[in-house]
């Protein structure tokens, strides 16, 4: 793992996070971005070497809006960067990790991502992410 | 916020909970330190320029052990380093954020912080830390 990546935060309303972030971190969401196979509309804030991305699902049925309705707003996931993502894959399957996608799918930001089973890393929802090379 | 310094995770068995995270992360904890006065044991992980912090609640009364009581082990806060906290508190006092603690804190790991109130900051627990100068 080379660094955490981004923190994903679930909201319930995109628009007033952009700006309540925004107020927090002292500089503007860079980016925003839907992935429509998951469901979510996203945006992305700085911070030095690492990310925030706030996280708002498009339909009722997506996991970001079953997330809000069990739980509220609040950290969704902990993303880490890897250079080689099959490799760490493999080798987390080995140790016991469930992946809950053994293919990479494509995620946002130019990223390929895998996420592990949180009942297996203590309640934590991990996603590996790796840079789509360009 | 110039960074991510690291996540807080919530455990149960922080002896448990070391070898799994050495597992997740490729490499051991590199500290582990009592943090008496908020009835907490941690350890610490590197991932290249952020940490992951496991606090494991000491007595039944302290933070941690009641979040765990309530929500389970998972992920407990968001920390980011920070160079004059005192500037940062007072800036974010002004933008509305509730500050839990007006005068910063030791904390673990030679930080002073300060804790921001979740519910102003979409359900997630901000911690503002610092270096203390030696």
């Amino acid at each position: 793992m080379d660094k955490i990546e981004h923190i994903g935060i679930a909201v319930a309303n995109l628009a007033e996070s952009n700006a309540l972030f925004e107020k927090l971190l002292g500089s503007p969401a860079y980016k925003e971005e839907t992935v429509e196979s998951e469901g979510v509309r996203t945006s992305f804030f700085k911070t030095g070497p690492n990310k925030i991305e706030l996280l708002e699902g498009t339909r009722p049925d997506s996991p970001i809006s079953k997330f809000i309705a069990k739980k509220g707003p609040g950290i969704h996931h902990i993303a880490f960067a890897v250079t080689d993502i099959e490799a760490h894959i493999a080798r987390l399957q080995k140790e016991g990790f469930r992946v809950l996608n053994e293919t990479p799918k494509k995620g946002a930001d130019g990223k390929k991502v895998a996420f592990l089973h949180p009942k297996d890393s203590n309640g934590v929802l991990v996603e590996l992410c790796e840079d789509i090379a360009p």
